[in-house]
Parts: C-alpha cells; sequence; structure tokens
C-alpha cells in the first residue's frame, strides 16, 4: 500500500462488495481461460494501492488459492469472502476488434445466485464503502450491516435497473454517490441529456453522480458543478474489462487514503480512478497490477496532468 | 470582430474555402426547412469572432440575400464567395433523438458540382488557411493559390479517403494540420488505436493532427504530446449541425488571431474551437452565433477551464 501521508494516521478502510469471478476473455488477438476477474476483485486491487481495502464477496470450492494469494499480497483483507461449496461465479465475454463493442457469451452465477453478504463483526464500523456491481438487494444488505459510513457508493448496470428498479432506489436513497455508464444514466433517469439525466438521478438520492463512458473518460456531476476527466489515449489495450470497475476502486481508496470527500476531493479522486482504469487496460485480468507500483503511478497522475494543460485563451 | 489585442496590430487574417449549403434539418422536436449551412459557413462565423476572415465558395442564383448579409454582418469578406447560375449546394439530415446518429436523407451538389475556387489576387498572401471539408483537388487548387501560408489545416470525410485518396495524400504532404473524427482517422491509418492512427497520419505529412470526437472531446496529437479537450456537456442541443466546422473555425481562428501556433498556442486554440461549438450547436443553422458576443464567450472559456480543474492526486 501506499502511504499517502507519512507520518500521519493510517488512511481509513475502504469496504467494498461485488462479485469476483473468473472470466473467460476472447480480444481480436488473444483468448484467455478463467482469469482473476470481477467487479470486488478490479476495485479492490486497484483501491489496495491508496487505503487498507475490506473485500466481502463469494467464491466456490473451486477457486484457485494463487488469486487469492494474489489479492492478500495487494494487502486486500479478505475477511469477508466466503468460500461456499460449488462454483466460482464465471463471465465470458468477446471484444470487437476496435473494441467498439463487448458480446457477453456466457454468464453463470454458480455460488453468487444464493450468497448473503455476511460482514465480520469489526467491519461494521468501515468508514467508505464502495457497493459494486451487484443486485441492489444485497447492495442494501450491506448497506444495513454497516453503520453510517462516512461515504458509500454504488455502481448498477441495465439490468437491475429494468428489474429490480424499486430495490435500486432503496440503495440509491441511502448512498452518497452513484457511478453509472451513460445508456445506464438515462435509462435510469429517462433523459436523453447526460446534464438533465444527472441532476434527476441527483433527485433519487446521491449528491454525486459518476457518469462513465470508457474511452471518453468520466464525468462528475455534484452541487451543480461538473467535472470532465478524458480517458488516457492508450496505444496498447490488451483487455478493457475491468476497466470501469479499476476505475471506482482507484476513486474510491484514493477518497478513502485523503478523506476528502469535498468537490475538489472528488475531482482529485477521479483523477487517480482514471489513472488506475488505464493501467487495467494494459494487460489481461488483473496482470497489468501485478508489477505497478507508487512511482508508475505518480508519473501517469503526472502524464494525466500534462494530457490536459492548457493555458486559458485570452479574448 | 473580437479585438484580441487591444493597441496592438490587427490579427493575421484567415481564408477559408468550403460549402456554403442550404440545409434541411430533422431533429426528435423541429424539422427546419432550407437554413443557412456548409461547412465554410460554419467555419467563417467562429473565425470571425476572432479574426478577419475571408471566404472561398459558390452560391446559386437562389441564396437568400439575407444570408449574405448575415455572414457579411459578422465581418466576414465574401470577395471569394461565387454567384453561380444554378442552385444551392443542399444538404439535408436527420438525427436520432439522442443524437447518436444521424442520417443523410439528401445531397444536393448543384453549383458545387462545377465549382473551380479562384482566390481574388490580393487574396494569395493570406497567412492562416483552413480548407474545410470538400474534394481534395479543390483543396489542392486553393493551396496552389496561395502563397506559403504561414499555417495550413484541412478537414476531410470518409468519401475522400475511400474515393480520392491519392488526392488526399497531395493535400495532407502540404498542410500543418488535419482535422478528422476518429471513424476517419482510422479508416485513414488503417490503425485503430487513436494515438496510433495520430502517429501514421503525422507521417503523411501534418504535423498536427486533431481527433474530433463529438460530445466526447477533441484530441491533439503533435510533436509527441497529446492534449485532450472534453466537450463541453450541454443539456440544451438544438441542432449538432456544424459542430466540427465551427470548432476548427474557432481553432484557426483563435490561431490566426494570435500567431501562436506552439504547442501552447494550439492548445488553447483548440480550447476555443471547443466553446464556439459548444454555443453552434444551442440553435439551429448559424443562428446561436447572431446574439453571440466576446463577452459570453468570455463566461463559457472560463467554465471550460471550471470543467476541467482539478487537483493533482497527492500519490
Amino acid at each position: 500500500m501506499t502511504n499517502l501521508n507519512p507520518g500521519e494516521p493510517a488512511s481509513s478502510a475502504l469496504l467494498v462488495v461485488g462479485s469476483v469471478a473468473l472470466d473467460t476473455v476472447e480480444t481480436s488477438r488473444e483468448r484467455r481461460e478463467e482469469i482473476l476477474g470481477g467487479a470486488a476483485s478490479f476495485s479492490c486491487c486497484a483501491a489496495s494501492f491508496f487505503a487498507p481495502t475490506r473485500l466481502v464477496g463469494v467464491v466456490g470450492s473451486d477457486f484457485p488459492a494463487e488469486h487469492e494469494a494474489f489479492l492478500r499480497s495487494r494487502g486486500i483483507d479478505l475477511g469477508g469472502l466466503e468460500r461456499a461449496p460449488g462454483r466460482t461465479f464465471r463471465w465470458s465475454g468477446r471484444y470487437a476488434a476496435d473494441w467498439s463493442t463487448r458480446t457477453t457469451l456466457d454468464t453463470q452465477l454458480n455460488v453468487f445466485e444464493t450468497f448473503k453478504p455476511k460482514l465480520p463483526a469489526v467491519w461494521a464500523e468501515t468508514p467508505f464503502v464502495f457497493l459494486a456491481n451487484i443486485d441492489p438487494v444485497l447492495q442494501l444488505d450491506v448497506l444495513t450491516q454497516v453503520k453510517r459510513p462516512r461515504f458509500s457508493a454504488c455502481d448498477t448496470m441495465n439490468f437491475w435497473i429494468g428489474g429490480k428498479r424499486a430495490d435500486l432506489l432503496r440503495v440509491l436513497e441511502r448512498v452518497d454517490m452513484l457511478l453509472l455508464n451513460d445508456e445506464e444514466a438515462r435509462q435510469l433517469s429517462g433523459c436523453s441529456s447526460l446534464p438533465a439525466a444527472a441532476k434527476a438521478i441527483s433527485a433519487l438520492g446521491p449528491k454525486a453522480v459518476v457518469i462513465k463512458r470508457g474511452d471518453a473518460g468520466a464525468l462528475l456531476f455534484q452541487g451543480g458543478e461538473v467535472f470532465a476527466a478524458p480517458a488516457f489515449p492508450l496505444d496498447n489495450v490488451v483487455d478493457p474489462t475491468g476497466a470501469g470497475d479499476s476505475f471506482a476502486g482507484g476513486l474510491m481508496g484514493y477518497l478513502a487514503a485523503t478523506g476528502d470527500t469535498t468537490s475538489a476531493g472528488l475531482r482529485s479522486a477521479l483523477v487517480a480512478g482514471t489513472v488506475l482504469a488505464s493501467y487495467s487496460v494494459e494487460d489481461f485480468s488483473l496482470d497489468r497490477f501485478r508489477a505497478l507500483d507508487a512511482t508508475a503511478i505518480r508519473a501517469r497522475v503526472a502524464a494525466f496532468a500534462e494530457l490536459v494543460r492548457f493555458t486559458t485563451p485570452k479574448i
């Protein structure tokens, strides 16, 4: 873990609930089978570069010990990772050559079908909480187990917006921030313009709304302000799986590390998330994170600042 | 015209060649017939807020006097606008409700079919030149009529990349900058990643490559540097027609006004272009420009700076 403030108290912990999966990924160049994936894996791993991170999720008896060892090696606390009899959640997808589309080939919920998150009692006081994209009923379940977190955020997807809207709305009433992509924002709000969509979503509860737009970057709407963070233009995208989860994890980990949830703090956290997401896609699975360190993160943060640097036109 | 540097010499002139058209535009809310359009109209009008602007193009005998009067009212020099017997160029298109797609319903070249650009002799020394999206043969024709412009840029489209590639390549050998959208960049270069596409295109001639991505903003590649300018998130898009041309015109007009074609100057110019494009789409045709002034432009430049403002994460 990076110590953000040497000599100061350790940063606050972040709790993440979400999927841990075995992914089979096909790109135009390569196919990889049963590699470590899942929203919680990516989010926790990205967050672990900034803050103590706690994972709540479930794997089956077939989950490889080496994956567990890798997550532990990142300092992630697996005290909330249940090992259930049966097979681990599996996802399989294929990307178009230009990354413009992703086709889901197979989804097997397996042990996730009957998952009931159970937080270790000592985790009830975790100040930062990220509810990755899972059934909103489970997200709500976790929210009731943590006592008044300082800052909570959730992700969601079209499947829940369409199929479990009432449950999702109950989650939204209780979280500080929602992260979702542009299509999901339009679906949830019924508004076609993103500023209008964000405003409508904020009225449902979350003070901050982050709209993720893949290689078009991300937008943060909060208190009437908008912040636009372009994505990092990359020459070497290997596997975009988990980019959004790495973005969210980097963002939430940075928030937990700094404790700064003001508008300025959220903007910086979006940049941290952008940087982690940009690294995530440079290899399959979480492999790019294996070789990543604070120096590399710092270098890309500097490159991001250079990417958006400009002198205000004089008019 | 905005005087950028009161007390200093007048800014350099910008010459624009391209289409002047009568557009019929259908959005999900409204349909407008035979409104003023065309790449040169949008580009010149946007540029006219910054620099003396000269239009080279053609209209038919049916071109309404009020449109000509409006262009003149923006200070645009129409000394290169030919009035030919016949009908003005017409374009007709329809937008999807979420603006994600545009369908061209009709294109009538009319007087544009036999157009041969003829520059007034005194315009041969124009220091800044923008070749808007027209047949590369005509672009080349204009380039041979201006004597060593200080800075030249061109736009193009899929139709010319596919159908007149050899002519387009001859233009590219001679211009300083190419503006095109992401699909066109991929088509021209054969590269799927945008940084790779920009690099390949630069090798064909233009030192600077600007990739326009609509509401995902624009990227400037130059001398190994990248600059990302997000688009302005708008709540009130009325008609996106001409956004890219307004962007290019604002960019080139600002360059002509400042004379600063360094990397820093180009970055500022992209921001100026982004601001003009964001205004352009707030009404049909060039109507938003009718009510625009330096104060409004300055206000949105400030809003853009606020949109991308952040404190570098400390890691």
